[in-house]
């Protein structure tokens, strides 16, 4: 079962603070209070009320015409790669994005496209990358269709794009004539640290979708969205995928109630993420990333302990964390209050002090 | 808008009596009281234990290894087809099957597979229509790798496969060396209504599903089993399409509710089909197919009517009904009593009467 | 090796008789020479002149604005479906079409298409079976994109398609928007019978292809026509398949040598076919479908010997024949004269009375 | 016409000497010979005595099982590629390499595999740069399966691999369960520079083919080898993509003639591309790569000139020569004497004084 993830090692305790991923993120009394109440219909036929009612929320929240409602945030990258190329073309994105690293190759395998990955630090590219990447418009060629921008980029640290810095990658996506797509899986944690309006930060996209199952906490779900047409061809490859679903209203109101009550507190996750960098920083030999949202990546190997040992040692606590590309990530949310970013930089001085 | 599914006409009533599809069941008090309670986890790290729970009991309803769990139905038969398959082999099925007619081309665009439709009464082949399409082994064919049945055979009338001829066709695809692959949308209907196991019926199936979102009345969810080997490589491509979940446990849990609940009442549904179709039997020039289990189909053109015609009368009713293959389908399901059935006849009676 | 091609019987004799194919002819002693003598240069730059002469020839020929050269007609084919279609698109051909039966599947695994099989006689299908076949605009149904026609239909006979059947089903294409692609394969064979110029008899196309390897007996090559924009699409894809050469103007002049020589000579080809199902029918118990181009389909069964036992009973006189579709194929070309139609019906007259 | 290669310049004199490509070399009078004398059949049949020959002898020299001959290398890397890997799957290779570089986008679109580009100077990669790309085997990282070299690296400036590190990058793949495949283009002038036998320099790969239409003269075709079993599998593709030809032993034999003829010569091309960058390296400003075999990369910015306006510059006498990567590439081969290379650096020098 070569494809099964890590199980956790035998004796282990239960994990007591989980700062492995805002992806597990338990729903809360209030939001089940929620699903059950939800007015629900047949979704695939347009009939599910809170579905719609999500969609046209999501679509307002944006600044698009229309949305449409997934199972799942890779689904909406592999929908919205679809309806904007042709196989054979070639897409533009960070080499550490989620589409290259993280959806098993299905770039190659479902849309037919090529991946050109850029390099930059903190999984942003600059406008020269950017233009050093356009290809000639030949036979040999693989014909360039589509930028692809993660925001807040993950394994970059949690960082946020600098709204100009975005702005000029889209004006040289404009020139080209390229479509413009953003993964913003994280994209309220961008609103939130920088009080940039959704729907401005996103104007320059064609498409562009968040995942409610991070730090918004529902247990799944995520919204695409983009122009009528878009979102009319999305549809299309939604049933194709089988990502078309019944009674969803259920789970659509988990994500209508994040909206209510889940947006603003990501500012109580950046808070604690600082706090917990602040804390490391403190460590002596600890290497830390300065942290713009809720994610905090640091090295530890310089106090004397590889990530992967740290890790281990922390689950041996009851602490869930993981390391990521040569670092140890943290992930605050809802789940991880100010007293676990305490008692975890205790567990992490204590460990390292061994 | 092409894609877009029919919008209900204007000025059109509530609909009170739903025949159109199983599919749109809600799901009842008792059944969102399971999944409130529901203990969950991360569902794609293998983490949430009522994914798991009903993941182990279908495997062992079904008499395989293990068992995936997938937003939808189509999602099953798309996993299942390119895990058994390479691009550019041939899958063998009915004509009428749900992978030709319903699934939007997925299968040339995701699996790359060529579909030979078979053809048949009743969504139904014979061993001899099987050997007829039998390629040679050569440069220039396809190479035949699934052989892949409906069970119900939903527009050949809900039609239960009589075991013999099941057997029949799996014998011919071990002496190929095909694999088989079974559309179990509605199996537990052909169960109920046969007395024959799940295991039994299945037994020569190397991959099979079930939907729950149809009689078993939950709201989003299929199962897909297999051997270990299998699900282990569906989980791949589950991966890759967008099917994998977060605290999936919330629907799961409908779905266990479904198995201890709504199994044994799926006889109720079939004896309110065998109601309507003896009642519309009565009617002169109505021609029935006579029901095996939840799906009525009749055509009423010789009763002086087109389908089409009756289902917009019947709309105006408030009772929604599809055509179908150009007859009008009736589907039976928790969400109609037989007071609703006795109701439908006469208004279909006093339609035809004008 | 299940692949491989079926080798002759040890101890066969040579073929002194090739009725099995009009693609094993072979180059002329002057087709050899205009070879030689061709100006070449790099295909894929544009700079071969005698690939370009052809294209323009061709072009002309076809009443098209452009073509391109291939090494295969079975590239024609796969390059103008996935020029005219996207993934996941519907394409609607006879069930007996080549694209169906004899090119491995490569619809579904490197086009994307589902290929919707329409039955008829002889190759062919009338107005109404293509507007039987006509799906609804819905997001379960594939989109239809092309229409695909054989001319001529080789699995009905080598039948001409009547040019009112051919313009009917054109018309209903235009109506529903699709795109138009010829086979060509054996197009020449049609003109040179009917006396239709080939301009007029492809005037509906939006793409047509001619292969040079069979009847008008060049080594390798087709020539597949359309619209610029179509040509210059069509030369990504061959770049893409590996279909771009170098000095392939040494092929190309045994092309434009063929079109000089070889075009109006078909009709011996077709005076020998004629000559061969005159002498076949009057073998007792033979039934022969009157030929209209250079194949000559007959059944001996009554005659008392199954086609597979013929075929090898002529294979063993020195004559190479084939079983196709429970029939035998007898196919006149270049290779074979009117001596050889005698001796080989005076064979087969021996071989049943034995 | 976006597609199409460029145009020469309005007004161009006719190109005297040839530094383009070797894919334009002209096929010779004694290799035409050959052709017209070669005996032919049915390829796709197995019956072309000629193409069998080829395949035999390369099968020989590369010590493989079996030979497949394709009419182009981009056909080679499709097929070869298709046959190891699986849709979904990870290839690994240089960032510069053919695959990524020059076939369109083709491995996205027609192999469904994703390619991790690997960095390094001259075309090469090191172990250590391979075993730091090597993925977890999980859900979400896409299964690494082929590891893809070029040899010599074109774009690295026709450099040869030493064989210590190409075997130190083949063991990587061997422990890690991958196939191996060599991009041979110009194999034979690695094996012909270094002295190392082909089947000695190829032993650890599964797959190696070499191209027939650079240096060594032919109009078209190339032979890729590998085990019986792969090469019964690439058939099949072959099949598919429309590579599959008929009488193709006429370009055969002009294979053959170059195995004969023109593989010791290639020694005559490396000297005169030493001699060419000796030459060069005398002209002050100008940074030349010392090179392994046919090609000469060099930079003449620092001698005042752009490469683009130097191309342009020996256009306008007569010379076709390209910019690549932003350097100048000289390729030596048959066409190109030991005069004409000091005419071009006496044009160079001339060009560069003005």
């Amino acid at each position: 079962m070569v494809h099964a993830p890590p199980r956790p090692p035998a004796g282990a305790p239960p994990v007591r603070i989980n700062l492995y991923s805002d992806t597990q993120t338990r729903p809360t009394r209030a939001m089940k209070e929620a699903m059950m109440a939800a007015e629900v219909g047949d979704e695939q036929f347009g009939d599910d009320p809170t579905v719609t009612a999500l969609c046209d929320r999501m679509a307002a929240l944006m600044g698009k015409e229309a949305a449409v409602f997934l199972p799942s945030g890779t689904m909406c990258n592999v929908i919205a790669i679809r309806t904007h190329c042709r196989h054979g073309d070639e897409v533009l994105a960070h080499e550490t994005s989620h589409i290259l690293s993280s959806e098993g190759g299905t770039h190659a395998s479902l849309t037919g496209v090529q991946i050109h990955p850029l390099q930059g630090e903190y999984g942003l590219f600059t406008e020269a990358t950017l233009r050093a990447a356009i290809r000639p418009r030949t036979r040999y060629a693989p014909p360039q269709r589509l930028l692809e921008v993660e925001q807040t980029a993950n394994i970059g640290g949690g960082v946020i794009w600098p709204q100009a810095q975005l702005d000029a990658v889209v004006a040289v996506a404009r020139e080209q004539g390229w479509a413009t797509h953003m993964d913003g899986a994280r994209l309220m944690n961008a609103v939130v640290a920088s009080g940039i309006p959704a729907a401005e930060m996103v104007a320059g996209f064609d498409s562009v979708w968040l995942d409610f199952t991070k730090g918004l906490g529902a247990p799944l779900g995520a919204v695409l969205c983009g122009s009528a047409d878009f979102v009319d061809q999305a549809w299309h490859w939604k049933q194709r995928l089988g990502g078309s679903m019944r009674q969803a209203g259920i789970c659509a109101a988990a994500c209508i109630h994040a909206l209510d009550h889940h947006v603003e507190r990501l500012a109580e996750d950046h808070a604690n993420a600082k706090a917990l960098a602040r804390g490391l920083r403190q460590i002596p030999g600890i290497v830390v990333q300065e942290p713009d949202t809720n994610l905090v990546f640091f090295d530890p190997r310089e106090a004397g302990m590889a990530p992967d040992a740290l890790v281990a040692a922390l689950r041996a606590e009851g602490v869930q964390i993981s390391a990521l590309g040569g670092r140890v990530r943290a992930c605050l949310h809802l789940d991880v209050t100010e007293a676990m970013v305490e008692e975890s930089l205790g567990l992490i001085r204590r460990i390292l002090a061994r």
